[in-house]
């Protein structure tokens, strides 16, 4: 009997007891908040016994949202991983694809259609944009995550908390500078190490691992150390020039882009300019994005590099004596957010690094608990940011390299209205009314379309050995005949083609979708990587750009050069590549619509996130703090007091 | 029988079921950490119900700590509130005199031992200083909240939300000024007022009201608007000298106290002179503390004043256009934080204001709130910070006044040493190990201190019309007949002396305490306010410095001058005065030790928190960012990652 409760625990039933909330429908489609609003959530302990997830792995956090401990982890080890579907996206226009829309519907309708157990994982947004131009929200229409304010702000507190800790090393690595910089070797080092009751001066856990990364054996007694000594261990050093720690906070503020610090009295003139970025570009939120569990998120954030020391050595977070703290900080994030779609279906919220300078992904631990809580025939649906050239190829190469996770299916986003912009169709800029093109029927251009764009990013996609479907995310101006080019087109180049129609219809309209999705589940996969781990830092670089974008290699500038020769001689050469270039094309030239060829992929700098494990070449100049315009969107939000219903969120 | 139950739920049982958890008293009594860890929470929802809180009322973050939500004082409004106690210290040393302690010791022995329903009111602390030199905790030895992690780190986000919404008001000030520099009136107001459909331009709600405030009627399609109002209108033309909202970050980062911004080439030389301060020092954290409700808050923060502009009239929140904003963003920090102490019994933990520039008293909701939960015969123990002339003062004076309460009676806290040093006993410094006269008795000390610093204490709390118990916070090095001379010094001076043994023996060692403290809220208690508002702003100062700190009246300098002729016109000179002086003395000079006479109160400068409700009158140089150290606590912290117990923390 003992035995077989323990057994019904550590294995997921084939087929979860889950009850589905349908979505009234109407027409025409109001606003997400309006249909967020419409919809009353589960109490997230209900959905969270549905799909069997234990009482003691909850966290609830109010009664929509929960955290979930990484036991369930170890709890269901010995059960078989679903099947594992990246949702991304042909290059897109500005007003986007719906990647997330069509997650959602995707899963809506798997799970809530088909009876098949499935869970949606996507990131959680920045809250600074949401209070500029409107945004936020993961998916729309009747393919949403709800509560939507929940979702949007603050959730569980995991951004906050990247930011307490990302602002801590910050911090650390100013007053460390300044107390090197007014102290004597022996009162630094004094100080630093402070004699016990007994008079012996014991060097704590974090000091003694910089001793022994410096070849220098660790004492009992710290008074026996060298004069040398002392010095090596009590000067970190570091070349002010070199600082590539910056301090972040998660708001639209321009005036932060650049800034000098340290102008009070009492900084005795060690000024320095800086700046700040918003909170989801910190390397920290990368790190929650990659690592496996506290104990890799805690050895990570240890081999964070913040700069160099005037010798060329990289000077860690484990040298400023931070690791423990900022893992303390952060101990709480590492746990996945438990929310549901508008149909009741579970979705994973957790991480949420920026597409160009990290993954763009959301979280390795949030889909391997996922993958377990489906079960072996189950499915779940995770997204990557961008189009497939960047947050496809990120995915794979280094979210996937680090998981150990195979996908089985790719789902490639498009609408007929990118597929037009390739084709040939004018600009499409946010704010500005769409051509003509976009609003009547052009088959030609959508054909133009599917035979550059779209035909090269299920090229990109098959390169890993992964099969495709591609969804046409459905616009009631897209008419049947151009739905039918991209099917067609689709299946010449060795893809499923389907139509879908989550946005205004919730689960039931995105039902081709959820069906070619199984299907294509079924054919044989292959994944493999693009590059191996042993090629060097500029071959990577270069299979990305050559295979991937289609260009003809890589152009280095001199600053380039040398930051890959120092990276190399620190011993990062190992690391995958994280390209930091535009969205908006397939070369680094938004403007360079389709599948452009013959150029040349300029990259000015090279930069390094060591701990959360990637090596980032700038193709580009890149934008990592918003600002906000003359007319935020804040003038139109608001909250009344009684009901605390919110206004002006979308 | 539906009767019955609504009577049931409206009215408070006279005594809760509450399971108390005992301690395991050790000796030598172990670290804070070490106590806290020893201890096995109740689950919160537990505790909850034991008290009356009804399941809908409550929002669980985990299993440690939840959120009340303000349903509870609606549904109790027939209910009689029990008695307010507030806990005080005479004029501190730089250790501390352990209000806190006391506070939790106090609550502890009221509830578990006497059988009385009690609820401790505690601040929220700030999360920098935690990292820097030890610090954190409500309380410590066996009378403190547990657990201290939980309490002490992110809590349930209330600083991280006021955090956000501080800075995102800071931004839209810059973002403003940054617009208005760079585009013409029809431009701007174009942008600000963009056209709908129909061509109309149609103001948003928050627009509306800064046009009623211009005295401008409001149109149908603000096209309508003359050319002077328009530009009235969209001209907030703050002037930048006299900006005062800063940006915060709950960091101890020393480099932010003074910096530059705007040196992007994106600002196009908008660049300006401020500052980052801790995050509880900020204006929304002083509402948070003093405002009512959610309707109140959102009142509050619309009234900020956060410049002038070049006429000098006050530029507000409301003008900027965030007011809705920002109430949403902070929309969760008016419910209060259950948790609880050691021996399980109910804490509120709710808001933290700064006490120098701010009330330095946790929330009015929470007190509330639980005078309510405590029910007639109940007690409520809330903590002022600082000492009597400070805390209390600002308590009474600002907090009461505001809240319409009425105390029952102070605790004063005093330790031996504090005494001592009082009556002329050397300097007391942290790190520097205690003098001779400290740590062995000195009857002829303490009597001093008692006939100086503590009557002058006493006597302030008197003329508040409130009866006042003495207690001596118990140290092992206290003797008999040092603590029986306070007893009878407390007695001379009409209050009741005690000696407590809370911070070794828990509730049980506070049970003279408890008793005293229930007799003295039992003599009549005739509250009055020590001026009133209408008196005009530099008559509440005189009083407060004659009456409280014992002074010869102000000294006000030109700029304090000014600056008071400003608010008056402006149309502040009814609000209540929040002193900002050290701590470490009754004058502003914190050598003066026991109860100095014969000094001008120096006022450098006056400030005012309009939302908050309060002018701020600056006796000397307030740290509002604080920093680290060469060997901040950080380098002992770590967390074992498979435990997930903290080290270090304490």
């Amino acid at each position: 009997m003992l035995l077989k409760r323990a057994r019904k625990a550590l294995i997921m039933p084939e087929s979860w007891n889950i009850k589905i909330l349908e979505p009234k429908l109407q027409r025409p489609v109001p606003s997400d908040i309006q249909i967020s609003r419409s919809q009353k959530p589960k109490r997230i302990q209900e959905l969270a016994k549905e799909i069997g997830i234990h009482e003691e792995e909850l966290e609830l956090y109010g009664q929509k949202k929960a955290k979930i401990t990484l036991d369930v982890l170890k709890r269901l080890q010995g059960q078989k991983d679903g099947k594992y579907i990246v949702v991304t996206a042909i290059t897109p226009t500005p007003l986007g694809e719906g990647k997330s829309t069509t997650t959602m519907g995707l899963a809506q309708a798997l799970c809530g259609h088909l009876g098949k157990n499935t869970f949606a994982c996507v990131r959680q947004p920045s809250q600074g944009p949401i209070f500029g131009i409107k945004g936020g929200a993961a998916g729309g229409g009747y393919a949403q995550v709800i509560p939507m304010e929940e979702f949007n702000l603050h959730l569980t507190g995991d951004i906050h908390a990247i930011t307490a800790a990302n602002n801590l090393l910050a911090a650390a690595i100013d007053a460390r500078m300044f107390h090197e910089g007014t102290q004597a070797d022996d009162a630094l080092f004094n100080r630093l190490v402070p004699k016990d009751k007994s008079g012996k001066r014991r060097l704590s856990a974090i000091q003694q691992r910089r001793l022994g990364r410096l070849g220098i054996k660790v004492p009992e007694d710290a008074n026996d150390l060298s004069p040398e000594d002392r010095a090596r261990f009590a000067r970190l050093d570091i070349d002010p020039e070199t600082i590539v720690w910056n301090r972040v906070i998660d708001t639209n503020d321009r005036f932060l882009r650049k800034i000098t610090i340290g102008q009070a009295a009492t900084e005795k003139g060690h000024v320095r300019d800086t700046q700040f970025v918003i909170s989801v570009g910190s390397e920290l939120m990368a790190i929650l994005g990659l690592c496996m569990n506290l104990k890799d998120m805690h050895d990570r954030i240890g081999k964070i590099v913040i700069a160099n020391d005037k010798k060329g050595n990289p000077v860690t977070a484990d040298d400023v004596g931070v690791t423990g703290a900022l893992t303390v900080l952060m101990k709480d994030t590492v746990r996945p957010n438990l929310m549901q779609t508008l149909e009741g279906t579970p979705v994973f919220v957790h991480a949420g690094p920026f597409a160009n300078i990290a993954t763009g992904a959301s979280s390795i631990i949030a889909d391997k608990i996922a993958l377990k809580l489906v079960g072996e025939h189950g499915y779940v649906v995770t997204e990557a940011g961008f189009g497939a050239d960047i947050g496809m190829e990120k995915f794979f190469n280094i979210k996937c390299r680090y998981s150990g996770l195979k996908p089985s299916a790719v789902v490639l986003v498009a609408t007929i209205r990118a597929l037009k912009m390739h084709g040939g169709g004018p600009n499409v800029s946010p704010g500005a009314p769409l051509a003509h093109e976009y609003l009547n029927e052009n088959v030609g251009l959508v054909t133009k379309g599917c035979e550059t764009n779209m035909k090269k990013q299920i090229e990109n996609a098959t390169k890993f050995g992964v099969p495709v479907v591609v969804c046409v995310n459905r616009f009631s101006s897209d008419t049947d005949a151009e739905i039918e080019v991209v099917k067609a087109k689709a299946k010449e180049y060795g893809a499923v083609g389907v139509m879908s129609d989550h946005w205004a219809s919730g689960g039931k309209g995105a039902m081709d979708l959820a069906k070619a999705v199984i299907e294509t589940c079924e054919k044989p996969a292959n994944f493999k990587f693009l590059y191996s781990e042993s090629d060097d830092l500029v071959t990577k670089m270069e299979k990305i750009c050559k295979e991937i974008y289609g260009g003809d290699g890589i152009e280095l500038s001199d600053m380039a050069k040398k930051k890959i020769e120092i990276y190399t001689k620190q011993g990062f050469g190992h690391l995958p590549i994280c390209m930091a270039k535009t969205q908006y094309s397939l070369s680094h030239d938004a403007k360079l619509k389709g599948a452009p060829t013959g150029f040349k992929l300029p990259i000015r700098d090279v930069w390094a996130s060591v701990g959360a494990g990637f090596i980032y070449p700038l193709a580009g100049d890149i934008m990592t703090m918003p600002g906000l315009g003359t007319r935020p969107c804040y003038f139109d939000m608001d909250i009344d007091p009684e009901t605390e219903i919110i206004d002006g969120l979308f």
